[in-house]
């Protein structure tokens, strides 16, 4: 099946996948179900199952996957099998506890470059990255041709942010500001929002 | 329907009708459509329509939504037409952007309680807010009867931080520290996790 054919929901699962099996080649355990996986995740065995049918068969009815090699295809599948440097912009707060995140390692990201409209910021050091000014986004980003950036810049900022990344060629973006972006088709856009994630529980409360 | 029986992706997608309704009716229009709503979303119309229908009819064919009236029920549905107090465990540049985050404001939540371990932390202020002893978690969310908690602290800690917060009552947990956490079944979590957004889009680069 060709990548764009696959639903887009798919795609979307298979990190959560992907963070499982980390999580149980992390203990040593060579070999898991799909029954196991869905039990940490909260999701059906044949859900996984469907999913993973979608690129290939991973392993034979009854025996398990192999966590090793499941974790690394689909590490190949989402092209994180390589590291992917990216931009970061707005240095405040948030973005400092962004670059001194420990969830990116060994998990296909490093942040490149870390951009700020502050002067008392630029030429700053923020774990051995300098802060550029944003005037220089494009540039910069052009240079290192990166493809992805995280913006954590104030809501009243992130939409002229977002068309300098996308000028400078950026094509994946994750949103940290809390207010819905407009970009072009070829662009793609993740929002990280936590409202989002406990509307979804107090419904249940 | 009764409420458990309405699938929990449709729930899922809920807050982000709601986002949507919310940033159009910042811009005083007052009748949307599920076509207008899934451009910005990039969700189809008829899932949408699809989805709202669980809970009832809230436009009549070929004449859309009312925005405010559709953001009303949303609210009502999520249980966010009140305020809910939070508690942060974590303290540091994680939970400190968290505190400060503006994403919360008019959208049902509130930090109320802020723990940490680090003693140098505890009795500082941050935001009007005192941070409290990770000692006292369990007393102090008692006696606030809190449902809802955030984690912010390093891996290594979250699941026993997690533990505590069921005993002490929570319900629902919003983590953000980069790890899978156990939890019982009568508890809900949802991960604040990066890279699992960064991942879903290096598929498509």
């Amino acid at each position: 099946m060709s990548p764009q054919k696959i639903p887009a929901i798919v795609i979307g699962r298979l990190p959560l996948y992907l963070r499982v099996l980390t999580q149980i080649d992390s203990t040593k355990v060579k070999v898991t179900s799909s029954q196991e996986m869905g039990e940490y995740l909260g999701i059906s065995s044949a859900q996984i199952r469907k999913d993973l049918l979608h690129f290939g068969e991973f392993g034979k009815q009854g025996t398990g996957y192999n966590v090793r090699f499941l974790k690394s295809q689909l590490m190949k599948i989402l092209q994180v099998d390589r590291e992917w440097n990216i931009a970061l912009v707005g240095a405040g707060g948030l973005g400092t506890a962004i670059v001194k995140y420990a969830g990116f390692q060994g998990r296909g990201f490093q942040i490149a470059l870390v951009f700020d409209n502050d002067p008392s910021k630029i030429g700053q050091t923020l774990e051995n990255l300098t802060i550029l000014s944003s005037n220089n986004i494009k540039q910069e980003i052009e240079l290192m041709k990166l493809k992805i950036a995280m913006v954590a810049v104030p809501a009243k900022y992130a939409q002229e942010v977002t068309n300098q990344l996308i000028e400078a060629g950026i094509r994946s973006i994750l949103n940290y500001a809390p207010t819905n972006l407009s970009v072009p088709p070829e662009v793609r856009i993740v929002h990280i929002d936590p409202v989002i994630g406990l509307q979804h529980m107090t419904y249940y409360l």
